[in-house]
């Protein structure tokens, strides 16, 4: 018995291949995590289990997919980034999104109990994600992007930090502290803080500060004394990429497997972080840490 | 604090928003299950708790979203259909299907333990989906999709049931087994099964026949003498319902909440199951059965 | 001497194939019309020649691509409406679009001096024109985009009518006749042109009043009683079409260029037109009108 | 009377913008200039007027969107490039497209008689011309596409010199010319055109061998030294550009319009080109030559 009759409804697939020599990042993002966060009695303002359990599965996304050269964690979102030279199944943009949404649930669900043992998950009420594909055609742009993420984990992480102070420390209902928030600049809420609460900000949690960052280990490079060159390099060298033939990307993909994925919490809106890690914007796995 | 600097990355997302009035099937595929139902010893060529898991994800998905109007599921893939009328995420394709893929992760990998209790996960290697959108434009194409995967369904156990036979109760080898089926039609397993090892296929599993069908319940109508009036509706609902209010869909959308979601081993080719459940194609609830 | 090198650049064209078995609908639009209509000294409220000029394009088009079913045209825009079953160019969008827009263009300004013998193009300000094409699944949907074009046909000629004969049979000012037509609705409009100028404006022009309407000419059918039948057969046409052989396509292309593209100005939001020309909807070519 | 009734339909048109920040080549090509050139009795191996025809064209074309920053042309194909930071049309693409196909097929057939007096244009066997935009991330892989345009009319100018040679001059049959070039590299036709015709393939026209490069004139730059340096530039140039305000841009606009467009018959495959004329990559207009 053939199928032959109704195989033309295949046709109906429409191509979705992601315009080459392009950096793809993929953000996912919780679904409801609003509502879930009080379901599950999430720590205000920062639950360390939360983006401990956000980051193991991250983790294991990066391991699973050696393709990626970098990701940023913050709150309920986390954006992974594939090289322009990346040929991950040809580049098709469903694919890459689903791959990555379905493999980070599946370990932030089963990793759930190890980081929560005491709080355990209420069917059908699941923790889920997410996700969509964007395209940055150049480092510099793919940068700004990875900035904003930063930026705006600051902008958030002093709001939430001073408001809820306000309410669980200085007994405020969330009314009020929303009302005196409003409008102000970061140097007053550091002021709320400081002599209100003795709070300085400055020590407050890296993580929670600055986000996580994951990539792959090598051995840090010394910053060049021309910052810039970097910027050079990544104009050109993807076009030479995209002609590495396949074995030539096994073998890249093996090299990249070896390397350990490490959780950072540090600035990579400055050039330092890139320039000290040149294999993330290269694609070119560096020199592996001496034992 | 302004992210101004940085926010211009925002404009490089692209819309990716689904043609209206259109049947969005989205459609999901275990990753690499050749692989991981050898690593978690699945039962050949059917085993049941894998595919019983598979169902039960697959219903929290309907329970979910009720905007979807029926699935279908075979082996390790299921396909889920909106209705034309759908408004669901404004018709955003990534937010449609990594939804779909995420909550199916997520019930998957929660409810392993209920249906392989003795077969604990291993980490790193927990299941995963990848999934697609694909449009059809009229009913008729949508059920042509629906019956193509029935018929694959058909095809691909009749020859897994003769070939597993052969091979565990024949004792054959995988190569000889698969050396003689090559080439043979229908009748040809079907007379292997029974001359050899006494076994009707007729008998066999419905569910292992004709894979799972999920639709929500209501009332079954008595089939319609003019057969084909149905098409006609289909070709000019859609217009009206693109155009119901928000509230309307609001209200659509509870009604449907409140139908059983059942799992059904049926035949979806023929005529008589869409035109005793005439919600599915028009997308209108039906009346709740009497309890 | 191989050019090999560079051919890597032919990856990054993307592909555009338009969605199987849907209407496809590719309008134009005059470019700076507004301007040009001045440059040349077009007649208001219509300029017999410009239409004519623009019929006489269209004309062309349609002759030149038989898998065009029908084609609608008013003012300085045209629809063109290819069946569901079309696979010219493998649907590829830009190549269709583009086709379109270069015929019509070269034979606009071909055949301006035949219908503007005196008033020649003043080069570098040559009419051109863009365009987009738009996908609608049912036949319901397309027939209710050409009644939205031909609504808004009648309600800018009734409009236009009414303020340039104020205008220069009444003597007032623009501004006056914009300010005193604020508002008003088409019952308002016939009254100030039957009353202060004696014009029933159901005597107009069908041209201007109904716009044009393209398409080949067969033996009109006898209106069928039971009117909705048409629908349904649209509802499962196309998906055989979409199965026709190349051949048969080649077949079908030539019967189509036999006959004659007429120009019409009729009603083509009733039922009527439609049940009378079933190969419009149908995409089969009829029969010939006798000699 | 109110069009909201079909009003619906206008919501089926999808988005088609272009990824900010790429270049944007729009590629346009002669619809059957096969048999065109054959109708019109075109001179082979180039037709003079032909290209000339086609330059005087592309000038129009440039000289109306003075976004676009650079063409290439060679036989019936023009290659029209936009820098990263256009915003014309919000760069959607169709419109971009469709607006350059227009524009230069008007001035095609408009200008036809002006290089073509004793052949007038025979219809309906009009010129036309088909399109496509192509998205390329960087300018180094935006050259690699000049590049690879003007090694294929390298290519194909010395096989079609030395064929036509070897029929018009040497009297051979079509077939068997084909037949001895059949394997032969570049410098067996150089020899053949030399030895045989005593034609130095160096000496034919530029306008032949190199294509026809058409861009807006500003005083040279000396190349300089350290001439990686433009690469760089490019790589960031493109972020600040698309924060251009769009009174900024108006007034780039006005710019470029005062530069005269000049057809130039050079090597772009080196960078020099790209060095001496820095506004091409950069978008930003030059010093207009002093009178």
């Amino acid at each position: 018995m053939a199928n032959s009759k109704y195989e033309y409804v295949k046709s109906f697939e429409q191509p979705d291949v992601l315009l080459p020599n392009t950096w793809i990042v993929v953000r996912i993002d919780g679904r409801g995590f609003h509502k879930l966060s009080d379901r599950y009695a999430f720590i205000k303002p920062n639950d360390r289990r939360a983006l401990d359990l956000m980051n193991a599965a991250a983790v294991e996304v990066m391991k699973e997919l050696p393709d990626l050269c970098i990701a940023y964690g913050v709150s309920d979102e986390y954006s992974f980034v594939f090289h322009p030279s990346c040929q991950l199944f040809e580049r098709r943009s469903a694919k890459l999104v689903t791959t990555i949404v379905s493999t980070f649930t599946a370990h932030y669900i089963y990793q759930w109990g190890t980081y929560f043992p005491s709080t355990p998950l209420q069917p059908p009420y699941l923790p889920s994600f997410d996700g969509r594909a964007v395209l940055y055609p150049t480092a510099r742009i793919m940068r700004d992007y990875m900035s904003w993420r930063q930026v705006d984990c600051h902008i958030n992480n002093l709001y939430n930090t001073t408001f809820w102070t306000m309410v669980q420390q200085g007994g405020m209902s969330n009314t009020d502290a929303e009302r005196e928030l409003q409008g102000t600049v970061s140097s007053d809420k550091n002021e709320i803080l400081f002599k209100r609460f003795g709070i300085n900000y400055n020590n407050e949690d890296e993580m929670y500060k600055k986000g996580s960052v994951l990539y792959r280990q090598y051995q840090l490079e010394d910053p060049k004394p021309e910052s810039r060159s970097r910027h050079r390099d990544d104009a050109e060298a993807p076009v030479d990429e995209s002609k590495t033939s396949k074995s030539q990307q096994d073998k890249l993909r093996k090299l990249r497997r070896k390397a350990q994925v490490v959780v950072d919490h540090v600035d990579i809106i400055k050039d330092e972080f890139w320039e000290r890690r040149p294999w993330i914007l290269s694609g070119k796995p560096g020199k592996l840490p001496e034992a």
